[in-house]
């Protein structure tokens, strides 16, 4: 293609994954009100506090190391590790950007949304340790993920490593983002443990509801909103019929999600359940994520609606053996993570009997490697700082004693009774 | 032009019509938010779980039948009906992408973003129903609402029917979308009725304050953000010149309806009232939207300030008649999608009284076959499965009756007292 | 460039314009729920309502005489004022369009982002006055802000006079949009004073906090999302490497400003203060405004930590003088504005002795004359209509004696007794 046309493409390229940056940034507060709308109103601040902090270090720390930890060029050590330095370094001038990933987008472009992506990994385990951990070992832990298990799993697929080379396929995420994140979480809450009051003696588990619904659901559709660009940026370039093919699976996914969700749960609990349904998009969302661009609309419909059906039971599930996850996490990014995984060897162009094991190896592996890191990381910070708020800090909330401030303040004016 | 440039033009026009699908898929959580914000407490998380269920059965029956009815290409009888068969078929190859649709997007595109729109007609009729209708027939009724009333009526202009051929002109849909919407929500308040305890004896009404007004100011802004994809996305490309101009008169005239609905109600009610203000900007958006392409920014903010001094005394007679709207939903799209329809004929480079006739039988034929087929719906479900909540249920809230859950949870710990 | 790809270069510049414009937009609002988040919950409605207001004046306003203001062509008076004539006026034809701003958007597409950006401005002031000025007084403060102080101001740089002649940068508005809004929301208070009972006998500070976290933590995830589009929209095309950089640097300042206020708040209250990192954060963003384009990560990282360091001080210095400002917005957009400014002259390409003085004596001009004015329309408007609320309406609140309805409407529905 001549230089002109060239040049052309390559702005509208680089667009689109700008604009996929900003939908992926606003998943940031969609997993805020998400998890904020589940947590209760003594809590509300922390689990904000922690979103933001989490988004902020989230980007610093894969400036710092993780970036070039997870795309670390020709440097390798076996495709399992390797490092191309701290901080960033663009190529110069405007031709070497050009070059840069084939003319698709700059480096720039390149590093933020790959730190935006970065970021939701650790957001996903703060819905699931909310309102018992400690905030400053939850920001540790947070660091540690970002800079270091999510890059060199991630290096293993997208930075060319050895499960590429085995074939694993893995489109926006399933496993590198939504599954990793998922088990990271699985670990931190087995060293956190349970709220207090949630599994009672006697095999009772007492509901304790989320304090805003609204919250809630603005959570969730601003998170399929985001998918957008999460799915649809992971083609690389605004490629017109891989990018609207990823958009229509993409959705489609997620409304069967809630249509799974809303049969199983109401044949489970003989209701309509706000919060399954909710968790039904995000399963479906999710599951959709491993093979966005493979798949038929009928296929894509087929993988979310599986997705939906699963949620309700996972959240019985892991309530049963006393799994304590507020927002219902390991349940969205966890199981459906590893469904989407798999659903790439039963749906699709890639389907067959030797691509799932591959699959299912590969999350396998990511999933050792997350879970271990991250229990060693939780399990060092209970032995030296501790990761467990006081017994009075949980029961007074965590806003009073951790923030100095209540989530909402109604109190009346005292100079309202000079008036009246 | 030759392959180069024009693979690059149709990568950014394809692009403009993807952001475009985003921008109108997150005016359903503005839909959301404002419906919500507009119910009483006690119904809150009957109106979000309407929403969801809405968006995702909507795009879901679209997928099976909408779209190949509403596009039925050359399969017409007499450009009034046509249907090109179940599901979805993309053309293969890149080229065959390019030619689709003059090389503006690909299948996939124009596939998803019509979805997003055809949800958001269903959306429309459920504010106007809130807080006593049964969710089940509810669903019933956007199903085949978006499944045939919306395309065969969308057919018979964007499909390329009669009224296509006659003449008739609806840029993005005031009549198409907003009207059809209203009139299907009038329909539908007719069959169901007005809530228990608004309209009592000796012609009192009594006001219903919706549970949240940042809710719907928050609902207000998305739509209004939304409506740069609605309306610009209606521009099928991204022909500069063209969806600049329709980003102006969107905008002026959405401003206009603040402004417009701020004097009359300030006159009518003497004080500010919030709701009629953010009711005028969705009187703007829907007035401008059957010719925002057509209008200067003068004949815009024309257009836009009479649809704002519209809404107060549409509300106020729409009471007075006792039509039980909790949203205004009728007053914003039946009555403002009449207004913005005709405005082509009164406004812009299409006006005269030949275009005016047009106008009015337009809309008029969209009307009374919607209204019909709507109330007719509504009136088969009430005869059969009943669309009424029982008294009980609507006192207490659909809430706790028909979800097991309150949209806010204030429940103090128990334990907190063991620690105090 | 030969015509075929320049159309197609010029389509995608546009494009992105417009989606920056969509951007700024929703930047709005949050503004709006920032603002409404840290009012007590008896002005919710108001604030709310005059966010709202400020958005359509701030548009109309712009359309008839601000853009004419601020780009007035070939036609001033010394590089002070200039005046291009009411009303808007696109040049005709589509080649003409692309000539328009050197091929890289249409005359619409730049009124409108000026306009939305203009918008913004007037917003600054309306948190820092909450709670006690009189609606109309500040709506007329409004107009004049927007249609004259505004547009002069940003003329001397952006409209091409004499500070621009002079040297001084400022590539996104530091100044002329933050530290500008800034020195308007300062001489307004001076003139509007301090809410009852916030500065009590003996020196005592009463705190007063602001109604829901929740709401404000949204609206500073929704500016710094909108902030790609008020900065990277500020390249004034979609020039990959220029906006994708301003995408990094304005996301590590942000981020910085998060952990120098977390930092510094943790040091100063002993606390993890929430409001004080979202401040910090909207201080960062303020503070890379400037010289987005010009810093490397690591110096965008330092403006921004800078940034966020500054916010805790600044809040506490302007509580002991005796300003009050229930949101902060002096703290953010005054303060981090003029940093911003500076820091041009301290880091990045231009960093330079000669620079700094030019952006001080930039900044200082820009104050002065918005100061001036500011606090010129404010004190007319104290001695005439008046400015300040009833200490009545001050204490039950805005919500009931302005506009007749409450934020949140609790009530419990009265026949709820017939039922139980």
């Amino acid at each position: 293609m001549e230089g002109q046309a060239m040049q052309s493409l390559f702005t509208a390229n680089n667009l689109w994954m700008l604009v996929a940056t900003c939908l992926v940034f606003i998943m940031h507060l969609g997993f805020s009100t998400l998890e904020a709308g589940f947590v209760q109103r003594k809590n509300v601040v922390n689990i904000l506090f922690k979103n933001v902090m989490i988004l902020a270090i989230g980007l610093l720390s894969y400036c710092v190391i993780g970036f070039n930890l997870m795309y670390p060029g020709a440097d390798y050590a076996g495709g399992f590790f390797g490092f191309a330095g701290f901080g960033l370094s663009a190529p110069e001038g405007e031709a070497a950007a050009i070059e840069y990933a084939s003319g698709k987008y700059t480096y720039w472009t390149d590093f933020i949304f790959q730190a935006m992506f970065a970021a939701t990994a650790a957001t996903i385990v703060s819905g699931a340790v909310a309102e018992r951990i400690k905030l400053n070992s939850f920001l540790i832990f947070s660091i540690l993920l970002v800079s270091f298990v999510y890059p060199i799993t991630g290096m293993w697929k997208w930075g060319g490593g050895w499960l590429n080379e085995a074939g694993f396929y893995d489109f926006a995420g399933s496993t590198l983002v939504h599954a990793m994140g998922g088990f990271a979480a699985l670990a931190a809450v087995l060293v956190v443990g349970p709220r207090r009051g949630k599994f009672l003696p006697g095999g009772v588990i007492k509901p304790i509801p989320g304090h805003s619904m609204p919250l809630a659901a603005i959570g969730v559709f601003l998170l399929w909103f985001g998918w957008f660009g999460f799915n649809g940026g992971s083609v690389l370039s605004a490629d017109p019929m891989a990018v609207s093919l990823v958009f229509v699976t993409t959705s489609l996914a997620a409304a069967a999600g809630a249509v799974g969700a809303y049969i199983v749960s109401g044949l489970m609990f003989k209701n309509h359940d706000l919060s399954m349904v909710l968790n039904g998009i995000l399963g479906g969302l999710v599951g959709i994520t491993a093979g966005a661009d493979l798949m038929t609309p009928l296929s894509a419909i087929a993988i979310g609606f599986i997705a939906g059906c699963i949620i309700p039971a996972s959240v019985v599930f892991f309530d049963k053996i006393k799994i304590d996850d507020p927002v219902g996490a390991t349940s969205v990014h966890l199981v459906c993570g590893i469904w989407g995984t798999l659903a790439v060897g039963v749906f699709g162009s890639k389907a067959g009997l030797g691509q799932l094991w591959v699959q299912f190896y590969g999350v396998l592996a990511v999933g050792a490697f997350t879970f271990a890191a991250a229990f060693a990381f939780m399990y060092l910070l209970k032995v030296t700082v501790g990761v467990r708020v006081s017994e009075k800090e949980e029961v007074v909330g965590l806003d009073v004693e951790e923030h100095e401030m209540h989530a909402y303040s109604d109190t009346v004016d005292p100079m309202l009774e000079l008036v009246k």
